[in-house]
């Protein structure tokens, strides 16, 4: 009677700890949403699996359902993984899961994993700090409409690097209220389905980044950090995709 | 003639990922820092080991001397690993080491970690972010003198969650600062030893939390996802360490 809420990585299946692997091996259950690979959950032999996540064209679970089966299935078997994206605690909702757990008795143990936000910049060779250019880094959500009144997100972030992720949709809203704080010629870096064999990668400035097509699932990273990468690229001679 | 920039993860060993596994097995030298736990060079069964970190009373190596190190190996074997704790792009130097490879033209690959700045207090059940009380989070370095001129950390940050990596120094000092920004009452929570069997977790107020001792490695969690820890630990009937 334990739920382990476990972080899967940012796509990459070589990118799971060995301690979220012998979680999956030990598991009577796997709960999980749509993940960037699959093959993860080979690592799960003898479980029984409940996906939770979108179906294309479906009615999908909400969150209290997810919790409701979670609940069902962690008074039922002796080990539940519950299995996230990324890490399982940064918008990943797993702290509503632990509350409800917890409010039934069921014990809760938590796996990190390597977050998109930072593993997927790292994988491709864009470090998030760098001396002399970012000494702090801000994470937030590009999900939450600007234009609604009582917003909780101010775009007025003092670090020198952010990183938005589920940024895709209102990007053009978002750099607009971002440069309200920055300048528009501000790099822009958007990684594509990072850590995976379709990964692109679009830099440009908050000016002119929403001049072109993304796919998700995508992050964006704005800062100098950027001109380190790009510098990189140009010492070896690399391409730089200009979108 | 490759240098793996590898991340080791916060300390528990089992925090590693599968990727750094197969590139420590494949090393023929590893290039590694202090490490939370020595048992992860383990993985490189046939590799020559080479510390770079500090040692008691010794002069150690300054950032240039690694940089020398990593580009003699670099040139004389096929696989470099160079280790570092956490994640090797979050205030982990990676940055300028991965430049100056670039600049010999060696070859570098980047292989995230878990960064303890979210995967320490993820495995202590604290939410960096949760619906409707942080959509947003920075982390930030506290090693820089608040009082010196041209500081670039600013203390304004409008993230909901504050995460400190080297804290434990400077932390009335910057606490101080916070505090001209957020409410003195702001939820605080201090993990020392994060992911390992000595791991202590103090809570506190941005005014009290200087009253406790901390140990390092530490880090500091500013916000109110403290409460949802907090809250959590309660609904178990688990004592609350408020220093
Ligand atoms: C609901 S959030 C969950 C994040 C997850 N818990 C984590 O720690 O990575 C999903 C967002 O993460 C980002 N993301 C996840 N995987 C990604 C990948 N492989 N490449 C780029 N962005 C990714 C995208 O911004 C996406 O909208
Ligand atoms: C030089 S920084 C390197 C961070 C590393 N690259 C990472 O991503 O975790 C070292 C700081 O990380 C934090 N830290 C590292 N391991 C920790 C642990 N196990 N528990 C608490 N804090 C830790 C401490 O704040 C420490 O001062």
């Amino acid at each position: 009677m334990v739920v382990y809420l476990v972080g899967a990585g940012p796509g990459d299946p070589d990118l799971i700890t060995l301690k979220a692997v012998k979680a999956l091996e030990n598991a009577d259950v796997v709960v999980y949403d749509r993940l960037a690979n699959e093959e993860i959950l080979k690592h799960a032999k003898s479980a029984e699996m409940i996906y939770v996540g979108k179906k294309a064209g479906e009615h999908y679970k909400k969150q209290p359902e997810i919790n409701e089966i979670l609940i069902e299935q962690g008074l039922k078997h002796d080990v539940v993984v519950r299995l996230k994206g990324g890490d399982p605690f940064v918008f990943g909702r797993g702290g509503e899961e632990m509350l409800a757990l917890f409010e039934k008795g069921i014990d809760v143990e938590f796996i990190p994993g390597v977050t998109s936000a930072i593993g997927v910049p790292t994988s491709a060779g864009l470090p998030v700090t760098h001396r002399g250019v970012a000494t702090s880094l801000t994470v937030v959500t590009g999900h939450e409409d600007p234009t609604k009144d009582n917003k909780q997100v101010k775009w007025d972030f003092k670090a020198d690097t952010i990183i938005i992720l589920m940024g895709v949709g209102l990007l053009e809203e978002n750099t607009r209220e971002i440069m309200k704080y920055k300048d528009p010629e501000t790099p822009v870096c958007v990684i594509e389905k990072g850590t995976s064999p379709d990964q692109r990668i679009i830099t440009g400035t908050l000016k002119n980044i929403t001049e072109n097509h993304i796919n998700t699932p995508a992050l964006v990273v704005i800062g100098h950090v950027v001109d380190i990468y790009k510098n990189a690229l140009k010492i070896r001679g690399e391409d730089i995709n200009e979108g």
